[in-house]
This record gives C-alpha cells, sequence and structure tokens, in this order.
C-alpha cells in the first residue's frame, strides 16, 4: 500500500453542493486529526470551495484543490453526458483515478452518468462481465453487504458468482478480522427453489467457498437480511433494488405510524419526553446517514456515491467509507477472490 | 348471486389445528350474529371438531362438519400428495367447491400442496396461463393488494397483465365503491427502465386501462408500496416474494430495535407505562393477523391461504377475507375485467 490514501472527492455533485460536501470533509478532517495517512483531491468550482473552507476556518495541509468549471446536472442523461461532461466535477474526480494518483472517487450526483463515466474511464477488472452496485445494510448483529442494488436488472449465474466474490472482499476490507459469510436471496430455502440461474450460482458456489475466500450460506430469504447472519447479500440488479426500496418504504411507513401514535394525545406527547432518549437512542442506531454510500464493484478502481439528498453528516459517513475500504485494500482483496474464478 | 356465501374451511390445515381454526369460526359467528348470509362447510375430524365447538359453547345452524380422516402434513411434497392426500380435509375442502356447492376455500396447510391441488381439481381461468397469489397490506391510505407474492417465478408481459385485471377485481370485490388503480412494480419511474416484459406490459396495460376496470398508474418503486396511492402492485412472483419477506423482516426488525430501546432503563421502562396506548394503538393498526390470507386467483374458485403460524384471530381476519371476497362476488369481477383481454 502506498504511504497515503487519497480520496478524490466531486464536490460539486448532489443536493446542497458543495457547501454539505465541503463540510463533510471537514467533520472528517476534525475527526481524524491526529492520523496522517490520508489526503483529498477535492474537484469543482474552487472559488465557491475555498469560501466554503473559509467559513468553516478549515487550513489543511491534507486537501489540494482541482479547478473545474462545469457540473453534471441531475437531468443529464449518460448518453449526453459522455459528450460534454469532459471538464465536469464528477468527470475529473473519477478519471483523478488515472491521472491525479487517487485511490477511489466519492460523488454524490447523477447516479446513472457516475456509472457510465466510471466504467468508460476506469474500465471492468478482466474477467468480470458486469459491475454492481453494493450497498452496506444494518443488521441485528452489525452489517451486511447488499448487491446488485440496481446495476443489472438481468444477471446470469457468473454475474452472480461474480458478485460473491466482489461482495465477499469489499465485506473483507471493511471489516478484517471477519471470514465473510455469503448468502444467496431466493424465495425459499430449499435447493429446489429458483430460477436457474440461482441455482446454477448455488452449485458453483459451493465448490468455490472451498478455496476459503468465503462461507457460503446457500439460500436466504427477504426476511432474513436483517437478521446478519449472512454478511453479503447476493441477487440481481433488479431484485436487490426491490429490496433496498421496500425496506425503506417499510422504515418510513412504520416510523411514521409510531410518531403520530406518540403524538396523538396529551398522555402519549407527555411519555414522548421520558421515552426521549431511548428513542433518541433508537434513531442514532438506524440513522441511515451512518450507512449512506453505494460502491461500485468491478470496476479497475472503486467509486462511491453518497445519497443526492443526504447532508454533511450523510458525507461524512461516505468519506469514511472509502477511507476504510482502501484502508482494507479492496482491490487486492477483489484480485485474490476473483483468481479462482477466472480460472474457470 | 346465491343467497347464502358458503364457506369451506379445511379444519386441520396449520399450527394448532383445529383449535385455533374452529375458534377463528366461532369468533366469525359471534360477530356476526345477526347475519344470515353465510354458511360453512367444515372439512377434518369431526370428533375433534366437535368437541372443540362444545368446548366453545358454540351450537351453530350455519355449520356443516364433515368428516375426513387424512391431514396434508408441512412435510409433504405436491407430487406426493397428489396419490396420497384425496381423503385428506385439504383436498375436500377445495373439492367442496365442485361437489358441495362451496363458494370459496381456505385452508392453513401446507403452501405447495394447497396449490398445486387447487390447480388441479378447480383448474385455471380459459385464457389465464399463470395463477397468481395476491396478498392484502396496510398503507398510509388503507389497503393495497399485492400479486404475485410467489406462485411464478418467472413472468412474461401476458401473466403481469392478466394479474393486473384479477388484482383490480380483487380489489373493486373488497372496496366496490372504489376506482383501482394498478402500478407495476420496477427500479424507476421512467418509462425507459426495467426487463423487457415490464415495458411490454407497460404499453399494454396503457391501453387496456381505457376500457375502464381499473385506472394504470405506471411504473411504481418499492419505497411506494405502503403510500397506498396504487391499490394494485403487481410484479412477478420472485420479486414479490422479495418485497413481501423484506418488508417483515424491516417490519421485525425495527419493531425489535424498538422494544430494546424502550426497555433499556428504568426511565424508558417508565415511559413504556405512558405510551402503552399509544403503542398500542400503533401495534392493532398494523397488527399482521388483520392482514392475514393471501388469495389465489386465476382458478375458477376462489383459495385463501392463511398463514400456518397464525392464531384464532388471524384465522378470523382470513374467514372475514373470504366472505367479503364473495360478498364483492370476485368470479364475476374477474370474468369482467378478463373479458378485454380474452379478446386479443
Amino acid at each position: 500500500m502506498k504511504d497515503k490514501i487519497i480520496i478524490a472527492i466531486d464536490a460539486m455533485g448532489g443536493e446542497n453542493a458543495p457547501n454539505k460536501n465541503i463540510e463533510g470533509i471537514s467533520i472528517f478532517l476534525k475527526k481524524n486529526k491526529k492520523i496522517n495517512d490520508f489526503f483529498f483531491n477535492i474537484y469543482g468550482d474552487e472559488k465557491l470551495i475555498k469560501d466554503e473552507f473559509n467559513k468553516l476556518n478549515i487550513e489543511s495541509s491534507k486537501i489540494k484543490i482541482f479547478n473545474t468549471n462545469s457540473i453534471v446536472s441531475d437531468e443529464e442523461t449518460p448518453l449526453t453526458a459522455i459528450k460534454k461532461s469532459k471538464n465536469s466535477s464528477m468527470w475529473k474526480c473519477i478519471n483523478s483515478q488515472i491521472e491525479d494518483n487517487s485511490d477511489i472517487s466519492l460523488s454524490a450526483g447523477n447516479t446513472g452518468v457516475l456509472f457510465v463515466i466510471s466504467k468508460m474511464l476506469l474500465k471492468t477488472i478482466e474477467g468480470v462481465s458486469k459491475p454492481a452496485l453494493a450497498g452496506i445494510w444494518p443488521t441485528k448483529k452489525g452489517t451486511s453487504v447488499v448487491l446488485d442494488l440496481g446495476a443489472n436488472i438481468e444477471c446470469d449465474e457468473n454475474n452472480l458468482i461474480d458478485f460473491s466474490e466482489m461482495g465477499a472482499a469489499l465485506f473483507k476490507s471493511l471489516f478484517p478480522k471477519e471470514n465473510p459469510k455469503v448468502g444467496l436471496l431466493n424465495i425459499g430455502s430449499e435447493e429446489i427453489k429458483g430460477t436457474e440461474s440461482i441455482k446454477k450460482a448455488h452449485t458453483s458456489l459451493k465448490d468455490i467457498s472451498k478455496y476459503g475466500d468465503f462461507q457460503f450460506d446457500g439460500y436466504v430469504e427477504g426476511n432474513k437480511i436483517f437478521e446478519g447472519n449472512s454478511n453479503i447479500i447476493v441477487t440481481d440488479g433488479f431484485s436487490g433494488n426491490i429490496a433496498l426500496k421496500t425496506a425503506e418504504g417499510t422504515a418510513k411507513f412504520l416510523t411514521d405510524s409510531l410518531k403520530e401514535s406518540l403524538s396523538e394525545n396529551l398522555l402519549s406527547k407527555f411519555s414522548l419526553l421520558f421515552s426521549y432518549f431511548s428513542l433518541k437512542k433508537f434513531k442514532d442506531k438506524l440513522d441511515p446517514r451512518k450507512y449512506n454510500g453505494a460502491i461500485f464493484l468491478g470496476l479497475r478502481g472503486p467509486v462511491v456515491k453518497s445519497h443526492s439528498g443526504t447532508d454533511s453528516v450523510g458525507f461524512y459517513h461516505s468519506i469514511d467509507l472509502c477511507y476504510r475500504i482502501i484502508k482494507g485494500d479492496l482491490m487486492k482483496q477483489i484480485k485474490n477472490n476473483l483468481k479462482h474464478i477466472n480460472g474457470k
């Protein structure tokens, strides 16, 4: 590993950019004052970025600003973006893994465009046919990796196997001491259930897991994702996206209903005071900002996508995710895991 | 419509059968003392069933018990069941739509076997290639119908269109005054997203909705299911099952975490007393027993599957669902909706 982890940041992507982006960086800088193994390459409007740092009273030797003069809008389509976004903060941020020695890129901008530019500039790892979008989910036992969350709506068994290997590598880079367990998302736990691709992937994963990169848990149903017994949940991008968004919708529905119940009458309002600290703990534990950041896996360099609508705390968490991924040497882990399937 | 709604009940299916099944019937009988438009054909061990009714002090002219001498176990596979379950309570309960004039069948037994026996005995409606399993979900605006929940892991555009027509018919039978709105589950709301089958179904549904059986809402993402803007959410059985189980898992994870937080210390325990009534209301509103009962749609007679593990209250709710479905003339609604697509 190099002596410094270099994180490239698109300062102009997402809602409230560059404010929340720069604030997110400043939170990271404050929390890691005593650590010197990281550096930020920041891409965007230099004047705006400097103003923001000045406002926050941040002076740091750990940042370098690269001025760019255009922004990829949310309305942009991947096709038009490729032609006209070469000077954008997003493009330069991704390209910095090629030109400016960055190890990882982070953007909160337009997902479709980010995915296409990343694929075009960084290229897919040899032997991987489709890159995938991986998310970090809270579970009863800690944290799990779920992929694909929507990059590929149709996947065959080889894609599912790649996702397993890469998901296990990601988990290992985040939690080096753990032995990752991979589960295949399915509609039943019996071996006879599921599509042909899933059944074939099941058979192959049993074999591949013998090499020791990960344990294979077999099939996992949707209701088990949050139990956290499998550290990596693998599925195609259609089902993964449905699972992700259904989980979000369910959480919103339940917390809204709870809030409504708890503020219904005087007695329950009074009780809110008493349960304030417990509810706060509950909210803190499940704060979605802590899980902000989806990782494009399968490219020759890692790219992290922050939620567009998150705030500075959420953006900070996706910076922290970038730092941990590189600290855990994700690309080496992926290379190691893929060597078994590249030989096939 | 006939002057009486005849509901066939498998008294021996599910955990704690026949106790919870008979208790469920007795709850329905008590709640509907003044109504005379229903009748139960009950299938199972006559002695056990009579004992149970005696224990509950129920004497009713609204029931008839048909003695059967075998039970389909949870371990039974559809293949073996077809050969050896002809005298089971489940088989007789389904067959009662042919032999005993029943309008609908209800069982809490083995789902796979129930599905196969139902298909074999009742046959698929002409023009429908695949029957689907529909569920009733709570939403912010009331109740929605979601299908397919797992009967068909792979579906083409014609299946999705059938599901839309039948789902709309089911919703209409439950809520006769409403004009059903159908949404297609997808991973984005733009027309270009999704699989080929989904895109083709989208184009056809826009046309078919002009006949007025339902409105078409276009694509719906997973996070919108619980908002309830679409009354019917249509998807293939794989994604539907993933959505259902992910929603269940999310709900369990959140309520467990909440419980944990609220019982952490003395102060929060104290607060539980104050918020008891609000939390009770919250729990009551979202009590899964109220939504117990999935409906097999697409057969020449309707079959309802109760959760195996539910209690008497849950079983009562699935009986009530049967009653409402027939009261709303489901089969006529389906026939009406399907006439437009059968002409194609």
